[in-house]
């Protein structure tokens, strides 16, 4: 249940419905950015008795939320959220550009890919640093050096940096590096992970998992929200499917079910979506056009003898070209939207 | 394997090439289009030795095609296929605009629609005679009288008449209205009714089957190809996924991939590819920045009455905004493409 | 809805029954097989209040039928039903083996291939005359001369013959030789086809689609029921999954659902459902006691060199082993189930 | 590569193969249980020479290894693995039956069902006490608490306790009751906590991801082995597919798979397998008959009331039932195979 405060309601008011709300043994959440103050009430067994709250001051309205996800809901918080990383924000209607390789490679891979992005305009880096791999030999990461790398290369460049955090035992040498911290496809469902991180209170960009319903993936943000980290951005990267031509399916919709279902901003990533260098800007486009509040893109100075995810990299020049005709397009869909 | 003929060569060289293949036990194509002819070969079990052509006059060379579909391929034929329907082009660079109902339901809802449609710009009218439905019970379709009434508010409004064939005792009957032959997602793999329908030598619109790969669609269209009749038009309408919150999963890499692997023009149908109407018009303005050749939409006077699909039906209010944002977002595209 | 008439109903109180209902606009089901006659009702467009036919005599109770598949349930007829084909009954209890190569090759593989299975006392020998291929290329079948060796070699070995009808155009002169009708798993969506071989009221084999829910699957059959042709066999094929390392996924879970929510007879296909030779025992075991009325498997004189789904056919020796085992298991399965 | 070593091949040979391979900038894993020593090599970039290793004393043959996954296959390790706990095997040929609830909820429940299990046979105890789940508002079972009565109940009744492992910082607490710790379907691919659990050197039972391949599972697997511990069993626990009348597909074929091409013991869960109480013991039986080494069931002795997985549990005499007939399938089996 949801409870809507009157325009004007004093900070007392909220305070008593808070402690009537923890009476009956649930969890009060304030939620943010309203005009008006709301209450979201979680851990309740069935549904509440609006009668509870009735006689309170200040109280306007007790709304029944019929959705298993509740904090994440547009219905509970109709008021898109706008994650902020250093002065840089998502979700506002500009449109962010996150690009950078797979993994960090060496220092000379890094820094010319930075040079690169920060020079079409991207404001944001990703690079991995811990990778996890499907095989225990495979390549994982430049690890601890990665991490000193994207420090000194978002200082460098003034770009945010947006890494993978894959388990708890490294989670404070990642989120010391990271701006953004990515929480993989594999781990959307690795539950003690997106606590641990969510207390952290940094921005958390959140990828579906490969075979995860939307409403699984909803749930998984709402481990976050429920500590009261609203910092939080869902990524589409592709859903595995019965096609075999294309490395996963993006599914486009995905990005209209985000931003029409719940109020965090939504990211799609074109690159782990189809896997495939030239099929990358087609879809990073129409994903600007269908509304996602911006694009993750992997750019590789020299896409052939990448580490990893070489075939779905984009060089330099692509990525300029690109960047043009993100600019073009989201400027059309500000004015039309 | 293809044999790429000389620029200039007469029709005799070409004539003497085709008797050879046919020495061989093999099956000719003449392909369309090209600067230069091609001939491809089909019906050979295993590989040909190019040697069997090296002495004709005429042949520049001969190249190996490595897909089991051939026809359908880039490869074969690098020129983009333009299907043309009663003077209006598919496939060459317009976009083409397919809408109306899912069925035709009665005169004042078919007329209705054709009205707006055509006032809004479109020169394609959508709407099923005979409907395939999973239950025997449901309503299967106006039938005769349904053509009867396309037949008519084709003539009325100039549009042309798009409409599903669903089987082969009732293909010459649909064959006399329709002006594109569309075969349904259940029917992709009904080999009895592509080389039936491919006979008649009409434009087909084939839709990729629910949980079909890209290559069985193109194996499918290869069927229609090898009867020698190129007017095939791919169509995207979603696939199945585990998602529930759509009805279908649209695949838009699908477009990409059938550009860039075929010839065939490619037209998106987000209505069915996701089942709700808020969502159709972002998703068919993502088709067109994707490349696709146009889009397939459903529009009906009234959607909540709709006999079948309402759901996910625009009403004449939306279809009309929606074509102002294609139209200028298909002015961008052939700009920047 | 469903009537139950009492015991001792007269047939022209069921007649009044069945008057009453189509005065509604309805179609009367009488139910076979039931110690007492049961009248199903199809066609109504929502509930109907069993007021209706509260007055008339010899009727004991009216039931609503919960599920959109009606025919085919379990709560409608719950006498399992038994396909009677010259003789051998399957769904009996008795179990039932169809076996024999994917296609018809030659009069020397048929023959040879007839005579070891029926030898292992199998009573059903399958064998496709006119097949079905994804590629316009491949060997589509021996067609009518295939259609003769099956008459011929049946006739030899008392075998009756199991062979897939692919298309309305074959159907008669399939009919005509065939003892049950294959409807293969890309035609179970064919509804022109169901219909037109339910009412030649031949017993009919209906394999479950690639990507068909069991849903679907029942309201396939409902259309061949719906014609008042009970004579259906409904045969799980393996469903098409992410899972690269076996042809499809054998779903064994569908032959207990089958069996639970309708009345009709199950095969359970291990050949398709997993496509690897030594595979295929196991699953055909577990299929028995599981609860299948029955397997069918691929057999041939000489796999390797099968123009079609060698590498998932048995020999003559790895077909008697099974035949050992699967009598076993029945024999256990019948004592305790 | 594997390296065989000859019969009657000396510590030291050994040794000597096992530093050459390390001076190459390889791992060397001996592979246990063989009559003769194999030497398994990871971490080879490509192909390795098998020259390298000719001149070698006691070296016998060098053979390269196809699959990506090594340790875990049984190229490398013909012998079959079988996992001893507290005195009970799993993989020796005997059927091993792990029962119990899905969660401990109180003292009362996991005792009654503990003593009803160990009654009817079976030696292995599963419950669980910390409880992954998909929301954060549901129930996340009785941690610390259902340790200590797992604990108790194991000694009790000379059970041995199979209890899920969710995440690394309750690994330790976990790793002190259970006999198995059980790494669910979410975690499958948790390559953190696959190799913080490997690394105990405790029996492990990894359960396929939902829509994992075998390959992925195997890999997991694999992370594992690598680390020297061959105490794992797999356990297949059904995978997402679209059909929705049951919780998930069961899939056979991975008993038969994971049988063929690894070494390691495999359990079938037909209990989230498929999710339906009746369903289970048809399913159990045909995992038996299949080759599965065992089977995990859900026990509760009040279903309709269980704080989870109710509807898919057997009660008391249900389980009983089962139990009989397992047991002379497997011996059947035994007699058979």
């Amino acid at each position: 249940m949801l409870i809507l405060m009157e325009q004007g309601a004093t900070t007392e008011q909220i305070a008593k419905v808070c402690e009537r709300v923890q009476e009956i043994g649930c969890t009060p959440h304030e939620i943010p950015g309203a005009i008006r103050t709301a209450i979201g009430i979680t851990g309740n067994k069935g549904p509440l008795a609006p009668e509870a709250f009735h006689g309170l001051d200040g109280v306007a309205e007790c709304v029944p939320v019929s959705k298993p996800y509740k904090l994440v809901s547009r219905e509970v918080k109709p008021d898109a959220t706008i994650v902020e990383v250093r002065g840089e924000k998502i979700g506002d209607g500009s449109m962010t550009v996150i690009a950078g390789p797979c993994s960090v490679e060496s220092r000379d891979q890094i820094f010319r890919t930075a040079e690169a992005v920060a020079a079409c305009g991207a404001k944001f880096l990703r690079g991995g640093a811990f990778k996890p791999r499907t095989s225990p030999y495979a390549f994982q990461g430049m690890k601890e050096e990665g991490l000193r790398l994207l420090e000194e290369v978002g200082r460098e460049f003034d770009l945010r940096i947006v890494t993978e955090v894959k388990d708890t035992g490294t989670l404070d040498a990642v989120a010391e590096v990271a701006d953004v911290l990515q929480i993989g496809a594999r781990n959307m469902q690795n539950f003690s992970l997106l606590e641990a991180a969510g207390r952290l209170h940094k921005p958390i960009l959140l990828k579906r998992g490969m075979s995860a319903t939307l409403q699984e993936l909803f749930m998984a943000a709402e481990y976050v929200l429920a500590l009261r980290n609203y910092n939080v951005i869902l990524c589409e990267r592709g859903i595995r499917t019965f096609e075999t031509m294309t490395r996963n399916t993006f599914d486009l919709s995905a990005v209209v079910m985000i931003k029409h279902h719940t109020h965090l901003p939504v990211i799609a990533d074109p690159s782990h979506g189809v896997g495939i260098d030239w099929a990358v800007a087609p879809l990073a486009k129409a994903a600007i056009v269908a509304g996602a509040d911006g694009v993750m893109v992997e750019v590789h100075p020299d896409p052939p003898n990448a580490l990893s995810d070489g075939q779905q990299s984009l060089t330099f020049d692509g990525f300029k070209k690109l960047m043009g005709d993100l600019s073009d397009l989201a400027t059309w869909q500000a004015l039309h939207d």
